[in-house]
C-alpha cells in the first residue's frame, strides 16, 4: 500500500484507507480539499466513530474501513475464553453494524470478517472446534481458556483479511473501470453525481474508476461533477481527484444539472451505488433518482458503477432499502457556517433510490449487466 | 412604509425597500438569515451595487430598487441645462439596466421611469416641451438652461413615481396572492424554489404571496423550501421569512426535491418568474427547469407567480432571454468558505428557462392564465 514515488501514477494515488503499525489510517475527507491530513486509528471505536462523521464515506470504502476496523478490534481482546472473545468480537461487529443503515458493503464486510473469525477459531491449534453455530454452548470448547498463541493466530488471520478486502477491492475497480470504459464514447461529456471515486473506495473508484480508465485509454472526455449538498462530496472530493490527475472538469450545483441535460452539455450520466436490491433499484447518494428521472426525461443514459458486494439480493426490490436520515445541521449549515434560521423543520435523507427501470446498466467488475436486471445479477452475484 | 407596530400584521411585515429622507434603504439580503441589518444607499451607484451583489434580488424588487435609484440619481442633477441632465439620466438609467440582465422587471421599471421623466421634462413651467423623440436636437428647448425649481419638480416627479412603482408592486403581490389561493387545497403540502417572497418584491412576495394568502385564509398548508444553492436563497430567505410568520416549512436541498416527489410529501410547486416570453416560457432562478421536468413526471402542477410586468411580450419564446452567468465563486463557495479545489472549472447560470409546456398555469395580479398561454398573456399583459 506504499506509494510508489517512481511510478507516473503515484502522484495520483490515493490511499485512501491503509493498514498500518497496527492501524488504521484513514484520509480525512472532511478536511479535503483545503487540506490533505490523515487520521490514524488506533482503537476500532475510532474508526467506527470516523465512519459515523463521514472521515471515511462511500460504501466500498466503509466496508474497507469496517473490515480493518475489525481487525483492529481484535488487537484489544482480552477474554480469559473464547466464549468472551466471541462476545467481545461479537459486540465489535455490532457497534459497526450500527454505524451507517444503507451501503451493503458494510454489512458484507462484517459478514466476511465474521466467516474469516469462525474459521480462524475453528482452526486454533489442537481443538477441534465446533462449526460456528455451536458457539457458546456451556459445554463447548469455547468456554476453555485463551492462549496468547491462539489469539495472535486470529489477530493475524482478521489482519490479512482485512488487508486482503483492501487489496481486492482496488482490483475490483480496475475490472469494473475497463468493463464500464467501454461504454463511454471518446470525447464524452460525463455527468456524475456525489463522489463514487478513489476516496468512496480503497482506491481507484468505481464511478470515477470508469471516467479513470477512459481516460487513460486516451479518451477525450469531460466530466461535470455536482457539488451533492449536503455534504458536498462532488466539490470537496470528486473535483479534488480530478483535477488532481489532470481530468477535465466542470463543478455545477446539483440544481443546474437540468439544464446541462436541456443545453445538450451532458452525453451519459455514471454513478455509484449504496445499495442495488436484486431486481437492480439502487440507492444512491441524494439527489440520484432525480437525475434518473431527468436523465430519461433527456433519452441521456444512466449507467450504475458498484462492486458485486453492493448488492443485496436478499431484497427483491429497493422498497425496504433502510435508507439513513442524518443530522439537520447538514442541511442548515454549509460546513460549519449557519446558512437556514433557527426554527426551521428539517428532512434530510443521505440517500434515495432509482427504480431498475431508469438505469441503462450496471457496471461491475465480472462485467455490464444490462436490463432485465434481475437475471443478471443473480448469474454474477453469489451471496 | 412605516411599520404599525399595533397591528398583528405588523411583526411579519418586511419592508424590503424603503424610500427614507432622500434615501433608499434595503434591507440586506445577504446578512439574512443571522443578521437583520439594512443598507442605506445615499448615491444611485451604491443601489446599482446593491443590485449587482445581491444585496437586493428577486425581479419585483430589483424593478423597485431600480426605480427609486433613479429617483435617487436625479437628487444629484448638475447639468447646467436640459440636454445635459438628460444626458445625466440616461447614464443613470443605462448603470441600472447593465446591472443584472435576466429580470424583466429590472427593464419595466427602467422604461417607466424614462416615461415619467419624458413626461416631467415636458411639463416643466414655460417651455412648452416637445416630445421625448426629439430630444437632443440641437435647435430643442433642453439646450435651455435650467432652473432649480423645474429640476426640483422633476426630481420630485419621479421620487413619487419610484414610490409609487414599490406601493403597487405590494398591492399587485396581494391581488396575485389572492388569485394563486384558490389554487391551493386545504392541507396543501407546496415545494417552492429560490425566494420569492417579500424579499424578492416591494413586499408579500409572488409564490409566497400565494402561500401566504392561502394561509391567512386559514389553510393548513405546509411549505418545503428547496435551499437554492449557490446563493441560498431558499434556506436563508424563504426559510426566515416563513417561520417568521409562523407558516410551516421544512427546509431540503435542491437534490431531494425529486425524492420528495416521489414519496408523496408534496402536492404541488409553485415558484416566481424573472421573465416570461410570450408563449408563457418562463426564466427562473437556476432548478426551476429540472423542478418542472419532476413535477410533471409525478403529475404535480407547476404554477409560475409574477406580475404582469415580468412578461415580455417582445420574445416569442424563451429562446432568446438572456441568462446570466455570475461569479465561480459562487459555486466553488459556501459564502466565504472554500469548498471546491482551485483549478476545477465552474459553470453558474444563475437562471434556466422553463419551456410553457411544463407549466400548468401563471398567476398574475389580474387573474390566473391557462395554457395555451398566448393567448391570455396578449389579453392581460399592455406592454
Amino acid at each position: 500500500m506504499h506509494t510508489n514515488a517512481s511510478s507516473p501514477e503515484a502522484k495520483t494515488k490515493i490511499n485512501t484507507i491503509v493498514w498500518q503499525d497496527n492501524a488504521v489510517v484513514l484520509i480525512d475527507q472532511r478536511a479535503l480539499p483545503l487540506e490533505e491530513s490523515c487520521l490514524t486509528c488506533t482503537d476500532y471505536r475510532e474508526v467506527v466513530e470516523a465512519i459515523k462523521n463521514l472521515t471515511v464515506r462511500g460504501a466500498p470504502a466503509i466496508g474497507v474501513a469496517a473490515a480493518m476496523g475489525i481487525a483492529l478490534g481484535t488487537l484489544s481482546f482480552c477474554g480469559d475464553s473464547y466464549d468472551k472473545i466471541q462476545q467481545e468480537f461479537d459486540e465489535i461487529c455490532r457497534q459497526f453494524a450500527a454505524s451507517r443503515p444503507t451501503a451493503r458493503n458494510l454489512f458484507w464486510a462484517i459478514e466476511r470478517m465474521r466467516a474469516r473469525f469462525a474459521a480462524s477459531l475453528s482452526q486454533r491449534a489442537g481443538t477441534g472446534r465446533k462449526p460456528e453455530s455451536e458457539i457458546g454452548h456451556p459445554a463447548d470448547a469455547t468456554s476453555l481458556s485463551s492462549s496468547p498463541r491462539d489469539i495472535a493466530k486470529i489477530q493475524n488471520d482478521l489482519i490479512a483479511e482485512a488487508i486482503g478486502i483492501c487489496e481486492e477491492d482496488i482490483a475490483i475497480n480496475i475490472r469494473l473501470g475497463e468493463n464500464g470504459a467501454a461504454l463511454i464514447p471518446d470525447g464524452a461529456r460525463i455527468l456524475t453525481h456525489c463522489n463514487a471515486g478513489a476516496l468512496a473506495t480503497a482506491g481507484y473508484g468505481t464511478a470515477l474508476g470508469v471516467v479513470r480508465s477512459a481516460w487513460r485509454q486516451g479518451k477525450n472526455i469531460h466530466v461535470y461533477a455536482d457539488e451533492t449538498r449536503p455534504v458536498l462530496q462532488g466539490a470537496r472530493l470528486t473535483a479534488w481527484e480530478l483535477t488532481r490527475e489532470g481530468i477535465p472538469c466542470t463543478l455545477i450545483t446539483d440544481n443546474m444539472a437540468a439544464f446541462l441535460m436541456k443545453e445538450k452539455r451532458v452525453d451519459l450520466v455514471v454513478v455509484g451505488a449504496d445499495r442495488i436490491a436484486a431486481n437492480g433499484d439502487t440507492a444512491n447518494k441524494i439527489g440520484t433518482y432525480g437525475l434518473a428521472v431527468l436523465a430519461r426525461a433527456h433519452g441521456l443514459p444512466l449507467f450504475i458503477a458498484a462492486p458485486l458486494s453492493t448488492i443485496d439480493a436478499s431484497l427483491a426490490d429497493g422498497a425496504r432499502i433502510p435508507i439513513e436520515e442524518r443530522p439537520h445541521a447538514e442541511v442548515t449549515h454549509c460546513g460549519k457556517t449557519q446558512t437556514a434560521p433557527e426554527g426551521v423543520f428539517v428532512w434530510n435523507p443521505a440517500f434515495d433510490v432509482t427504480p431498475a427501470e431508469l438505469i441503462t446498466a450496471i457496471i461491475t467488475e465480472e462485467g455490464v449487466i444490462h436490463p432485465p436486471f434481475d437475471a443478471g445479477i443473480k448469474s454474477l452475484h453469489q451471496p
